[in-house]
């Protein structure tokens, strides 16, 4: 095991009904940036509940609204206009990781110093302090609600970065909001959860069983619950197995004591993202098998990893330790497949167009060199090829 | 999944030399109290280094040594009185859980107002402030490093009881430091680890997918590297895993969205510390398996917890369930026996003579009566009573 330093500021309400505590969260502060996305908010009671609550406590609102699923650069300037406008105090955002991404960009924001709001991201100037965030969370995929981090685009510059901004206060996590999420985005969410544990399981760290077990766990719970999820729309114990899994994916106790793996397969992703605006999750889903296929064959030595992937989150059994290898990372492909997620980049209309490019743009700063695998720009291009 | 709200405020410093951040931490402080048990920390080199970092950063430092292994009301009331003599403003505890209780129940203790201290441990009258506490980990057992509670002896009137007080500020978790632990308290230690687990993990809830999983990988990583910590006492990664074993155990994530079981095998072995001073891992190793063999008995519809059990956690396979239910729980005797520990009363030198005394207490408050298998005072002195 590696050293690690830990902490999560973030308390976390889970469960049915936990609103309740919403009025006194926010009692301290007195104007309110309310953050969210499109009409699904509005559309399933949720905005008038809280309105109803902030109104109650007479608080000022302001409204950011309209927040894209891959947040952009100029929501971020709009949120922070806004709060400096409005003497806001406290930003709740109501959504998914989109929506928590870029409000925690806009709670930084406010103490940043300059005009250039997308330096901040893209050259890691995130300002010590930060606004008090608090997150209502409508879909389970992204943890955002419960890590310090987001990821933003620059649609002008074809890029999507993820940086450190500040940690949510508090995070009301009812999986009743999320009985309403399309079947798509449903099993997008569930990849993109699995996608953050196996950035932090393939690693080099071989004696980190807690780590290690932990992400067996959450990628288990996630192959059991999201076809309950997906057959059952409300079925409760599905939601919420799937919400807690989402937040412990981001938690950094997946990867107590190992080594950083550079999270590749999400470099590669916000590169599809940044020129195509696709969903995370599906683009995740797709480069994680085509990726795991060109690094087996690229370094034999990390085949134990693999071997232990296909025994202990598969159940599968074999003599072949390479054919059990192989079949562990089919069986994943298939259970995406499963799910409904389109598994190739060609049903998703996109061709080889950019791909040079934004091989270049993902080894940015040299990520892909200390991976777990280490990738040069071929063989990035040659996984996004795999993928077509 | 039942609802939570689950936050953990400490920071962990986790690994080799993480001591190199205790200089920064307390840097906001000028009157430190120190804390610690016996000689072990003077011997092994930790105090003289702590003193050296304390003395350079400029601190005034009041000590508070001797604490006990299971910690006594008169210590707090000591460690209350040195910090208000000594304008006291943080607290750093070395040790184990007994030092870090004890510990935690001197910082809610200073703003305690009124003369009977036992009455704050006893009454749950903690009050709503504390000194802020510091830890540096030198056992792995109780995880008392990253919870918020404590227990407290008062040996005058033969009772033991655990009460909320503070979280740690920030734990340095570093496992060289348990180099030195001998094999008894080593064992005895991973014991108390896993019964903080069994705690949780035999719960009514059969839904839990990820809290579940999560228990089974803590007691996995316990059952391979207790073996290896006593055969090689500075293996570190064994002693790495332990440490971040002991850790997560009590971190509240074991229980996400699980019923309360109440805890009994704590209430159980506290009363025979408070009547007998034994060390609390090894009483918690000796009762278990007798109260899961009492339970599965008395009520055969937690058999299916068991059998998970069984499968889960050592392997085990069968199609008889009720077998597969009572071989797990003899792996799990054999287990503590074979490591080292002492398991029946009789070793201890412990007869019947206050059974009764201690069942009452045991059931102090009615903890019994919503535990996972309700028990009454009569079917604790059975299992008292199968432990000898």
């Amino acid at each position: 095991m590696l050293n690690f330093v830990h902490s999560i500021p973030t308390k976390i309400y889970f469960g049915k009904g936990q609103i309740s505590h919403l009025a006194e969260l926010l009692k301290p502060y007195k104007s309110i940036l309310l953050a969210y996305g499109g009409g699904s908010v509005k559309k399933s009671g949720l905005y008038d509940e809280i309105m109803g609550i902030l109104k109650e406590e007479g608080c000022k609102v302001t409204e950011l609204s309209g927040i894209e699923p891959n947040p952009r650069i100029e929501s971020v300037a709009r949120g922070v206009k806004l709060c400096k406008e409005n003497g806001v105090d406290a930003i709740l955002a109501v959504g998914g990781g989109s929506t928590i991404d870029c409000s925690k960009a806009v709670a930084s924001g406010v103490y940043f110093e300059g005009d250039d709001l997308w330096s901040m991201v893209k050259e890691r100037k995130t300002p010590p302090k930060a606004l008090p965030l608090f997150v209502i969370l409508t879909i389970s995929a992204t943890g955002s609600e419960y890590d310090g981090g987001g990821v933003i685009s620059n649609m002008t510059t074809n890029e999507k970065i993820g940086a450190s901004f500040t940690f949510p206060t508090a995070s009301i996590c009812d999986p009743t909001y999320t009985f309403s999420v399309p079947k798509y985005h449903t099993a997008a969410g569930a990849a993109d959860i699995m996608s953050h544990i196996m950035e932090d399981y393939f690693s080099r760290t071989p004696d980190s069983d807690l780590a290690d077990g932990i992400c067996e766990t959450v990628l288990k719970s996630v192959i059991r619950n999201l076809p309950v999820a997906l057959a059952e729309p409300d079925n409760y114990e599905a939601r919420a197995n799937l919400m807690a899994d989402s937040s412990i994916a981001c938690s950094g106790i997946p990867r107590y004591g190992k080594q950083a793996s550079g999270w590749v397969c999400h470099g590669m992703e916000h590169q599809l993202s940044a020129y195509y605006d696709i969903t995370h999750g599906v683009g995740l889903a797709l480069l994680t098998p085509r990726w795991m296929r060109f690094i087996l064959k690229k370094d034999p030595g990390c085949e134990w990893r693999f071997v232990r992937f296909a025994k202990n989150v598969w159940g599968l059994e074999g003599e072949d330790e390479h054919a059990l290898a192989l079949a562990g990372i089919d069986a994943l492909e298939n259970f995406f497949r499963e799910n409904g997620i389109p598994m190739t980049l060609t049903e998703l209309g996109i061709g080889t167009e950019h791909f040079a490019d934004m091989a270049e743009k993902a080894n940015f700063g040299g990520r892909m060199n200390n991976a777990f695998v280490p990738l040069t720009r071929e063989d990035i291009i040659k996984i996004y090829e795999a993928c077509l």
